[in-house]
């Protein structure tokens, strides 16, 4: 567990390699610079230069390049613990490079220039071999078991959480820069919807016009809206008073 | 300026109340309790004892109780400022109260029990007393001006990037529910989406399957979902993929 290489240079790698710290052996990339940026001294650009003598690797790569590149490295350390970090990919994928393999997915959303503190991201594991969990401790105080089913239900829920939740904040920051103000007007506002969403549970912490019925306040919202607005508008509000209903 | 009545002992005067600090002559709430808890000793729940003596009367009442409201108080002081707290109330509510009339309209989601820092809430303006930008500008560091149209357009903007954002949290909530997984979570998740959306605009943060166009990811999405979310799931998976095809 002590010497770890780190395959793949972007996003998630950028928050990783900080978080296990001088365990980290060596980083492979295809961009050499990403590599060397994260592990100065320690980086690679080409998969045969892999290093074989290492305890664990960890596979950051985008979901449809893990599969491949498990059986491209397949022959090079069967001993080792091979885990990958995507929520999608069925732990199968990694098969061909021994028997030591799992799943070690954080959820969170990673970006180039945000270093994330792992500490307080959900760490969900997969995986037989004791050192999965392990290396998980290492990173998270919060790790819990998710096989592919679950790992997708999380997916499911992270979409409309965070993906669909990010699309309505770009409608509401498109509403505003059409009447010339600014998104960060809202920020107070927002801060406050997910504070109380947190400290609460959302369901009892909805407010607006859906929850409270009123249909005059939203037909005079469609009228002012374009009609592609206005539909998901209604479909939004419609989905709020079933749920209140029930 | 210096004296105060706050008509309402409700979620918006629970924070203007502290913000406006020994200003606060007189509480009126329909609930005494709720007035007095708000001012101790300064509480009234008639409507017959509002003070004549105040330079500032602020209306914190429900939308629909602006109007009667001030036609109720309409020959108490016309020499004094009148203002309401409300997005969808028009300023003219306030006409038969006198002649210096304005809306100072906080854009934050009030809870009693909450108590919020007015400092940083964007205060929205609308009158030609200059005693209703002064007013505001003694609450916050953000002042702006905006008419009913406007108010009514921030309304809208708030709807999306609140409520209806709310209620994806709240199906999300349900969707690890359903699998005994707990919301919080999402937390990390969805505080550092906020955090991009502010800093960087939600428009260029926008990650997913739909910002993707990853079709074998959506279906299988809707696959796992019961009907009315598989129907919201492609309602916005398609208007994320429209405002990015544009």
């Amino acid at each position: 567990m002590n010497r770890i290489v780190v395959i793949g240079g972007g996003n998630v790698a950028a928050s990783l390699v900080p978080a296990l710290g001088d365990r980290v052996v060596q980083v492979y990339s295809r961009t050499h610079a990403h590599a060397e940026e994260l592990a100065p001294g320690r980086a690679t650009d080409s998969l045969d230069s892999v290093t074989a003598d290492a305890d664990v690797y960890i596979i950051t790569l985008v979901d449809d390049a893990v599969a491949p590149t498990a059986q491209r490295l397949a022959r090079l350390n069967p001993g080792a613990l091979w885990v990958h970090t995507s929520g999608s990919v069925p732990i199968e994928a990694l098969d061909p490079l021994g028997p030591r393999r799992g799943v070690v997915y954080p959820l969170q959303t990673f970006s180039r220039g945000r270093r994330r503190d792992f500490a307080d991201i959900p760490i969900f594991i997969e995986g037989d071999d004791p050192a999965v969990g392990l290396l998980a401790r290492s990173l998270s105080r919060r790790v819990l078991e998710a096989d592919s089913a679950r790992r997708r239900r999380l997916h499911i829920a992270a979409v409309f959480g965070c993906n669909f939740v990010n699309h309505l904040w770009a409608i509401a920051d498109r509403l505003l820069g059409d009447d010339g103000m600014s998104f960060d007007l809202l920020e107070p506002l927002l801060r406050e919807t997910l504070d109380k969403a947190v400290e609460t549970g959302p369901r009892s912490g909805q407010t607006g016009p859906a929850r409270r019925g009123d249909t005059r306040i939203m037909e005079s919202h469609k009228r002012m809206l374009p009609p592609e607005l206005a539909d998901l508008y209604s479909r939004l509000s419609e989905s709020i008073i079933k749920m209140y209903r029930q």
